[in-house]
């Protein structure tokens, strides 16, 4: 004898999700209106706080949006900007703030290609000014914020939106990331700023990655380390 | 004369973020209860379904979850599961989704030296079988299956949580532009599943990237056109 497993989602997701297949089926595109509460509420034969909780969960994922005089409508979700709150709990387990600190490698790894392919002047300027401006500088928590600035001036060279929010996700954990880089002298990177910046002006993205490597290598040492050690 | 702008974050998102700030300040960890319904209405001076449709959005992000006979509990946030539901409406838009595309060949190009740093005889020998079936295979949707599966494997190997819940959001995305790619003989990549795969028993993490550069070289050359075109 075979039971078919019970469904045990909640009404409110049910509803949720009846309301993105509405979205989905009719094709409706961003701008585009949607039935008000009350309509809804009669339509699908929930109750209304049912339905105004799908239509806040959905507001949250920024899949729709409150307009005035016109209601809901449809917007553009943005992929990352529930994510942000999430992690603004700095609830994440150990684990998976590792887990997002490799990212973070990963991503300055992957991206060289897109930085060759939409360097401009402009950009190898302003990171000119920032690496001078770094080698000048004697004062530790200044370095830190200027190595910060040059590592997020190339996520925005790459020009992609979604890696950019990734990075602004990232930020805070960059931060502790480099102050126990600094703390820990007998692990430093062997190319410097100054030795990816001449590398992007004159260089090729097989040799920016081996670049970011080095520089990054003190923090594969240690999840090296890490790997070794579970 | 100045005036402060108002402040226009509605009541469910106030209760929202001071719920967060409960958590934070009290350092409530997983597990971790929370005050009932009909506490949290008394004290925070709101209506009922204001405080319903705060919990209600800190449900879906993750950070709490309802537990029989304990009530509400702190949990542990996952991070992109809310991504994915609002990546699951197909509302993006053309540049967003270029943007997660590119996202992939990052991810891909970067992510080569956590794959040496963690695979192990039971994945190549994985990745093995898969390489031998796909070049057995002639029938294009097999091939096609067997292509995202190598890929996909090569994900599992890096190990990391965050990467591969990534990775099942981008997948949709995946079979789009494997069939794309397939339809347009010009853009051959040069190395092939099998290079890479040799790459990852005997060489090096740069080595596999330059491999892996030549693979994804179809998708580069795209994305060089598109930078063109604007």
């Amino acid at each position: 004898m075979r039971f078919q497993a019970v469904d045990k989602t909640n009404l409110v997701e049910k509803v949720e999700k009846r309301l993105l297949d509405v979205i989905r089926k009719n094709h409706l595109s961003i701008g585009d209106g949607l039935p008000s509460e009350i309509e809804l509420t009669q339509k699908l034969g929930v109750s209304r706080s049912v339905v105004r909780e799908a239509l806040s969960r959905l507001r949250m994922l920024g899949v729709l949006e409150t307009r005035k005089k016109r209601g809901m409508i449809v917007a553009e979700p943005d992929v990352f900007s529930s994510c942000g709150r999430a992690l603004d709990t700095a609830l994440l387990n150990k684990s998976a703030q590792e887990d997002l600190f490799e990212m973070r490698l990963i991503l300055e790894l992957g991206f060289a290609d897109l930085l060759f392919l939409r360097k401009t002047d402009a950009d190898l300027e302003f990171l000119e000014k920032i690496v001078e401006k770094e080698e000048k500088t004697k004062s530790e928590p200044a370095r830190i914020k200027l190595e910060i600035k040059f590592h997020k001036t190339l996520y925005q060279i790459a020009g992609n939106d979604m890696l950019l929010r990734f990075q602004c996700l990232l930020n805070s954990f960059f931060r502790e990331a480099v102050q126990r880089e600094k703390k820990n002298k007998r692990y430093k990177g062997n190319a410097t700023h100054r030795d990816l910046l001449e590398e992007l002006q004159n260089g090729t993205p097989d040799g920016f990655r081996e670049k970011m490597r080095s520089h990054l290598s003190p923090h594969l040492i240690r999840l090296k380390e890490r790997s070794k050690g579970d």
